[in-house]
This record gives C-alpha cells, sequence and structure tokens, in this order.
C-alpha cells in the first residue's frame, strides 16, 4: 500500500515531468503547462492523493502563481450561471428532504418497487428516464433525483457520515448517477447539447429529429439501463439486498405522515415552478440558474429551508469550488486549442483503416477524451466537427454521427466531473471521488461495449 | 411593532415607486431601475424584513428576470478574486480557531487586558492598529482579526447560536469593525485605497506622503480610537462588563494548553505566511486571493481544516453569496453612470456656499452616498475626483483631500457591505445585519463629528 504522501508526491512528480517536457510542436506552451497542472489535478484525486475540492484549489493556485493563467481568468469559472444553476439546485434538494416531501416520495417508490435494493435502482433509473424528456438540463434533472436518493437512503438508515453509505446509499448514488449519462441520450430533448449535435450534423447533410433519435437510441439505451443497475449491484454491492419488509415499513411510515404539511405543499409547488421554469426555459428566454435560485429563495420565504439550514451547507461550498475551478481548467485547455489539437493528433493517423476499425477507434478515443473535459457540450463543440470531419468520407455519416451524441451522454459518468449533473449527486457525501472514478469508469466501458455491439447495427438499421 | 410580512410588502412598494417613477433627466433606464431593486434590496435588510442573504437572492433574480442586468453580469461577482480572499480568510480563520491557536491569542490578550469587556474592546482596536500597516488590504487584516475575536467570545462562553452572542461576542464583534475603519484610515498604507487616493490628490497638485498622512490622520483618528469602544459599551453594552478573575482563568488555561501543539505551530507559521505574502504581494504582483487560498489549502494539508470542517462552512457560503450580488449591483450602477450622477447632483448645487460649509456639506454627503456603494475602492474611484473639483477653488486643498481620504475609511462601517473588510466578522454570527445597520450608523455619525470637529482644525494646522 502506497501512504498518502508518497501519493501526493507522485502527483506533484507527475505534474512537473510534464510541465517540463518539451512543448509539442504547434501547441501554445501555456496550453502545455496547464495540461500539467490539470493533470497532476486529476492523478492526484485518481490515486487518492487529495480530496477534489483541495486537489482543485492547488490547481488553482499553482495555475495562477505561475501565471499561467491570469486571476481574472482563473476565477472567472465561479460566476458562470451553470455553476450556480448546481448551487441552488443542492440547496433546494437539501429543503425537498428538510420539508418531508423527499421522505413521502421515497416511501411512495419504496412501497411499490422496494422489497429490494436491485429493485430500488431500477425504479430510480425509471423515473428518472420517464421525465428525461421535459429537462433539457440534466444538471437541473439531477436537483429532482438528488433528494429522492437521499431520503430512500435515509429511510433505510444509510448515512454520508457515520460509516453506513455502503448500506444502500452509495450504491442508489451511484446507480442514479449512472442512469443519468443514459437517461440524457435517450431523448433529444433531455440534455443541452443534443440539439447542438442535431444541429451540427445537419451541417454535414445529416438529419436527426426527436423520433429518429429515440428510434436509434432506445434499443442500445434500454439495453444498458437493464444492465448496468444489475451490474452496479454485482460490482459495487448495497450491504443491504432483499428488504421484503421495507414496502409494509414504508406504508406504515406514510400513515403517520398523514396528508401533506404546509412546508411539502410550498415544496412540491416550488419544485413544480421549477419543473416548468426549466422545461421552458429556453422558449421564453429565462436563466435557468435564475429559475433554480428563485426556487431557493421561495423555500426560505416559506421557512422550509432556514438560515441555520444554509449556515450547515458547507457541501455547495465544496462542490461549487472544485466544479467551478476544473470547469476553467477544462475550458481554458479547450479555448486554448489543446483539446483540438489532441483529438487531431489521436484521431487524425487513423483514416487509412479499414472503416469499422476506424468507427470503433474514433468512438473509443471520443469517449476517453473525456476525461480531460468537464462539460458534456464543451466537448461536443470542440471535437464533435473535428470528428465527423474524419469518419465522414469513410464511415455510414448517420451512424457516426448519432453514435457520437450517444457517447456524449454515456461517458458522462467517467468522472466527477465529467458533467455537471454528477456535480450534486457526487456532493452528497454518499460516494468518493475515487469511486466515481473507478466504477464510473467501469460504467463508461460497459456503456462502450453495448452501444458500439447492439447500437452499431440497430442505427445502421433504422437510420439508414 | 409591523409585522414581518408588512415589512416585506413596504420593500417590495418601495422598489416598485421607484421602478415607476419617470427615469430623471440625463439618468440611464437600466441605472434607474436597478437603484430601485437595489434600494428595495437595502430597505428589506434594514427594516428587518430579509436576512441580507436571501435579500440579496430576490434583487439577483429580479435583476435578472426584468433583464435589468444579463445573466453573465449579474453572476460576474461571483468570479471577482476580492470575494475569493474573503472566502478563504473566513475559512482560514476558522482553522486558526480550530487550531487552539485562536484560543491561545484570546487567552494572552485576556491575561493582560482582560479584566474588563471595555478592556479587551481596546485591546483589539490597538492591536489592529499596530499591524494596520503591514497589510495593505483590510480584508486580509480583518481575516487575522477574526478567529482572535471569535476565540475571545467563545472563552467567555459567549457563542453565535445558543442566546449567549450578547454576552460578549457582539460588543467585541462591532468593536473590531468599528476598529478596522479607523485603523485603515490610520496609515497610507493600511488600505488599498489609500495609495490610489493620494495619487489622485497629486494629480490636483496636493501632496501627501507616508509621514505627512500619519501626522493628520493620527489626532483624530486616535481621538475615535479612545471614544468609539467606550461609546459602543454604552449603546451596544456586554452582558459581562467586569471581569476581575478573567485574567487569572486565562492563566490557568494557558497552564493548561502547555507548549505550541503541531497544528498550532502549522498554523502559526500559515498565518505568518499569509501576512508576509500579503505584505509583500503589491511589490511581488501576487494575487492576494490565490494567497489566501494557498494558505486554506496548507491548513487542511496539515490536517488542521478537515473536509468535515469544509462541509460545516456553509457560513462563508452565506457570505460569499450576499457579499458578492451586493458588490454586483452597486459596481454596476457605478459602471452605469448612476453614482457620478448623484454625486453632481447633490454635491454640484453646493459651490455658492460659505468655505466651511460647502466643505462640511460635501464630507457629510459623500459619507451618506456610501450607503450605496460596497467598495470603499469604488467610491474612491468614482466620486473623490468628482467632489474635489467641486471644492478644490474654494475649499484648502490638502484639506478637502485629506478628509475625504479619512472619509473613505471611517464610514466604511456605515452598512455590512461597506467594506470588505466587514464581511468576515459580519458572518461570524455574533452580530445581525440590522444591528450593523444601527449601530454602524452611529458610529460613522461620531466618527463623522470627531473627524469634522477636531480633525479639521489639526489638518488645517498640520498641512497647510
Amino acid at each position: 500500500m502506497l501512504t498518502t504522501t508518497t501519493r501526493r508526491i507522485a502527483s506533484l512528480l507527475l505534474g512537473l515531468v510534464i510541465w517540463f517536457t518539451p512543448v509539442p510542436a504547434g501547441l501554445d506552451p501555456q496550453a502545455w503547462q496547464l495540461f500539467a497542472i490539470f493533470a497532476a489535478v486529476i492523478f492526484s484525486v485518481i490515486s487518492g492523493a487529495l480530496p477534489i475540492v483541495l486537489a482543485s484549489i492547488l490547481g488553482l493556485v499553482a495555475a495562477v502563481m505561475t501565471a499561467t493563467l491570469e486571476p481574472r481568468q482563473a476565477y472567472a469559472g465561479f460566476g458562470e450561471g451553470l455553476i450556480w444553476l448546481i448551487v441552488a439546485a443542492f440547496l433546494v434538494g437539501r429543503g425537498v428532504i428538510n420539508s418531508g416531501l423527499g421522505y413521502r416520495v421515497a416511501y411512495l417508490l419504496v412501497r411499490r418497487f422496494g422489497s429490494s435494493s436491485l429493485g430500488l435502482g431500477y425504479s430510480l433509473v425509471a423515473t428518472d428516464a420517464l421525465i428525461a424528456p421535459a429537462f433539457v438540463s440534466n444538471t437541473a434533472r439531477s436537483g429532482v433525483l438528488f433528494p429522492i436518493v437521499c431520503a430512500l437512503a435515509e429511510s433505510n438508515h444509510s448515512r454520508p457520515e457515520d460509516g453506513s453509505r455502503r448500506h444502500i446509499g452509495a450504491y442508489l448514488t451511484m446507480t442514479s448517477m449512472a442512469g443519468l449519462a443514459l437517461s440524457s441520450g435517450l431523448w433529444l430533448t433531455a440534455m443541452g447539447a443534443n440539439p447542438i449535435g442535431v444541429a451540427l450534423a445537419a451541417g454535414y447533410g445529416i438529419k436527426i429529429d426527436f423520433g429518429s433519435w429515440f428510434l436509434a437510441s432506445s434499443v442500445p439505451t434500454i439495453t444498458a439501463m437493464l444492465v448496468v443497475p444489475w451490474m452496479l449491484y454485482r460490482v459495487f454491492p448495497p450491504e443491504l439486498k432483499a428488504t421484503p419488509h421495507a414496502p409494509i415499513e414504508a406504508q406504515a411510515r406514510l400513515d403517520e405522515m398523514g396528508p401533506l404539511s404546509r412546508k411539502e405543499w410550498t415544496t412540491l409547488a416550488t419544485v413544480l415552478g421549477l419543473v416548468g421554469g426549466w422545461a421552458f426555459a429556453g422558449a421564453l428566454g429565462i436563466d435557468t440558474a435564475s429559475v433554480a435560485l428563485l426556487g431557493f429563495a421561495v423555500l426560505m420565504l416559506g421557512g422550509v429551508f432556514t438560515l441555520e439550514d444554509l449556515r450547515k451547507s458547507g457541501g455547495a461550498l465544496e462542490i461549487l469550488i472544485w466544479f467551478a475551478i476544473l470547469f476553467t481548467m477544462s475550458s481554458e485547455l479547450n479555448r486554448l486549442g489543446f483539446m483540438s489539437y489532441l483529438g487531431d493528433q489521436l484521431a487524425g493517423g487513423l483514416v487509412d483503416l479499414p472503416w469499422p476499425l476506424l468507427y470503433t477507434s474514433l468512438i473509443v478515443i471520443y469517449v476517453l477524451i473525456h476525461y480531460l473535459f468537464v462539460s458534456q457540450t464543451a466537448q461536443l463543440l470542440a471535437l464533435f466537427g473535428v470528428f465527423l470531419s474524419i469518419a465522414v468520407p469513410h464511415v455510414p455519416g448517420p451512424l457516426i454521427a448519432m453514435m457520437l451524441l450517444l457517447a456524449t451522454n454515456f461517458f458522462s459518468v467517467i468522472t466527477p466531473q465529467g458533467s455537471s449533473c454528477n456535480v450534486i449527486l457526487a456532493g452528497s457525501g454518499y460516494v468518493t471521488s475515487r469511486e466515481i472514478y473507478k466504477y464510473g469508469g467501469l460504467i463508461t466501458l460497459a456503456n462502450l461495449v453495448i452501444y458500439l455491439v447492439i447500437g452499431t447495427p440497430w442505427i445502421l438499421f433504422v437510420l439508414d
């Protein structure tokens, strides 16, 4: 076993080695330095050397003090609306639990599906998949799932702090995170980047609409939705497995709770308002983060979320810090051309391969590069065009386009910061960053195999 | 007694009345709308309708949803380095307390000055005044004072949550905040805006250096340092007054503590490093916020501040939210020309008054306008030139320049957001925002009288 100190030194050394390696031709030296810092940060988290928030702070300080980033650039991520959508949705989620409403929904789910942990896992994924087409922000959707996951865990006596997180909370959290990666790809309108990708594909003469997207996605996505919760149940098992009495207990708790309290009504109305606001935000030109902040303010005005609750909500500060910093670093790497340089280098030399091999290699590379990205949309904007241009003369266009778009969703759980929709669940305390790297990587591998093996013939069949 | 609901409705009405009042000639309509929102926010805090964090969030949402501010502008404040200096200094302050070092310094102060609350108040102000010339950031200085104030309060069994805050904590917090307003004006190098003001004054042919600044400032500032803690002791009294046994108890506690622990050494080294970093940040071109974040990271690496501590530090999120939002609104009002318009309107008509009356009116107006500003530097940059131009043909130049520069410091406690150096202490939970408005206003009035009555002849005597 390596000590923490050894891991910390190794992370530092990795950063120094990259930093002092000669800058590859055609690359901005600033991009290379930033990559060295970013790589050290990510490695320190994967290796367990540092918690993600501390690794991120040290990365930010290193970037500023070495003048790799101007202070103004380095702190800019904290002022992104997306970050405040996450923070507000996280706080609203705590409010949903405080009000009792989270428990009520959890008991309703347990009453129906709660005789096994696996059943609860499937019920969460199914719920997510069914509400997904109404949420173009999967981050907002994760904010709705988060209190249900926490309440399900807590009602089964599984808490983040007291050593009982693996009881059931860790399994449900990881399953929900995996479910979000799949539900976001199931519908054209289940994630913000999907319509952007469809618009970009149209530029290559590839037409995809709501119906054809769902048709192409349905078979591989539903297969993955069936396989992944079961696979997690095997490799990351909850301690609690069969719970035959749980539905009866849930009914008893529901009877105890009686009708909805005033706080629950306030919360229910707020959540419905949020869902409506988020669903129509695009059409009405409303800022989603402001919708979320308004929802949070309403919960405070209604006494569901108190000032004392806020003063205990350091977890929101924690996710704000690490996600904003990693988001900034990844965005700057992209802005400096590092990402498209890397995509070109990795994919450009493959065009002489037979097309099925070229196709498979491009998808695998596209997925692996997501280790460096802190936004699904950013990767799509940076690399979708690059990869499509390389592939289109050789690979059937609708196939490669659709698979890249699906990959943009199913790869999101490869790291804790791989999608903003992971962040709230990652902040629950039920799973560690290291576990997300490990099991998120495994889930992504399973998704990759399922989509390539089952999705490829299916898409060729329905889209060509 | 007005109910909270009545106060909330009154705040909303105030905003609506201003919003629908015809825009004054020469003013940008956007500036007028933003002023309506800002006024409603401030009024809701002063009247006790809303806690400052909730008022700020509602103000931000209103500004975004009415398209008064673009989302990008509205969230920009969260990405200001200054805000992250505050957050990091706040967290470091908690680390200083966690390590035990805060208590040790507190006991040392109590052993020497602790036989009365008033004595402790004076000792805090004196400590601040003596270390001030080495801190060009008074925000950083407040981060050093904060753990001492908290430890002094806690060691006297006065805590923010359990109803004992008025025991001694509230008095010491308010006194320290008042002391910062004075210490920042005592030395040319005790606050970031001071050298800027001196540079601006040089443009009007007025020369001020480190020595002449201190000479001019010394008599009124030291007078105020003697008067204000005593005045607060009368109007905002601590419940604990004479504590003849406290020094003996403090000695006993120090004996118990024994020599510095490893955590205390880590913390002491970190704080000294921070002080050094902040002192030389300007000369070396280092970003002060990164210095603070590095200090915080060192405390986490050293185990002084744990992940669990961070997850309980929602107070840092609270001050981050309200200060960033108010800072943004005030900055935007300034950028849109509202502040200089107001300064011109209020001060421009006074030039025909006899000079002593003109001088006094200008200073009073300059101080009152600070109700709208969320940064001392911003007000200096916006209005120092305007006011100096109006005054200089009539009032002795060195007098009006020096008094405006001193006012830029002594008015800082007029609101919780009047200076970034208030924010950390305001976030301690020992004083409410309303109390800061009330007693901060009173202190500012006392400062105004002292500086005008004693400072004016003194400055004329030494600077002319």
